[in-house]
């Protein structure tokens, strides 16, 4: 099992790109909640409103959650961060093994 | 040290849990706010406000604590996942260490 | 690449310690959002509400990171805690790279 974080500029995008990555079986749950994000772009400090989202999947659906991420993402360079879970109780694992493709 | 995450359906079933875990010494801290979550759940994509929780505990105690969580959390199949922290700062360490059992 | 999460006691405090660090170019990157904290501190379990943040920077900055997060941080003892990546997308990392020192 894995984690994936990744962050869109608001609620529409972050909703549709979740629930698209569901409908096709390449996640299991997704946490979504809003922050407020600092980073460098093109020379300045930027300060926007973000929906951050915490993916729940499958170590071997990473390549392909990864290019169907991006695809759906509306940033040009989108984070699209794995995070690996090193344990994880076992009736989750199952569910989460049963519900990806 | 570890991270520990796990999601309950809201406020009052999260400050129990954690509060019990604390009392017990199983862990230093934790760190709870809302998400939304999606999830498939009997063949339908759910959608639910929760309430996350970012645990912080000792290597030793992860079993423990999996087991203990397991039995307070009102979830039939809950998430109890397990992050490695790669390094943390030694004074932060040696609290959490005097802070738990 | 990697993750570093730390807890502020409120905005001002978080708001700075992250500008601080961007503007050094020691973090690309900073999400900070509200959450409840539970925590043990001299003999009783506390509870406050804080701002907690997810800096992304290089691995190669982490020693630094940590200790110039240690002397811009308000609290005697603060969390500073490094999360490896396992991965993350090309663009990405390639922006993160380019963008800190």
């Amino acid at each position: 099992m894995i984690i994936v974080y990744t962050t869109f500029p608001d609620w529409e995008s972050a909703d549709k790109a979740v629930k698209a990555l569901l409908e096709e079986r390449l996640i299991a749950c997704a946490n979504l909640r809003e922050h407020k994000a600092f980073y460098w772009w093109q020379g300045k400090i930027e300060e926007d409103k973000e929906v951050g989202a915490i993916l729940k999947t499958k170590d071997e659906l990473w390549d392909e959650v990864r290019r169907r991420l991006k695809e759906l993402h509306p940033y040009t360079v989108p984070a699209i961060i794995k995070i690996k879970v090193e344990d994880v109780n076992e009736e989750y694992l199952k569910w989460l093994v049963e519900e990806t493709k």
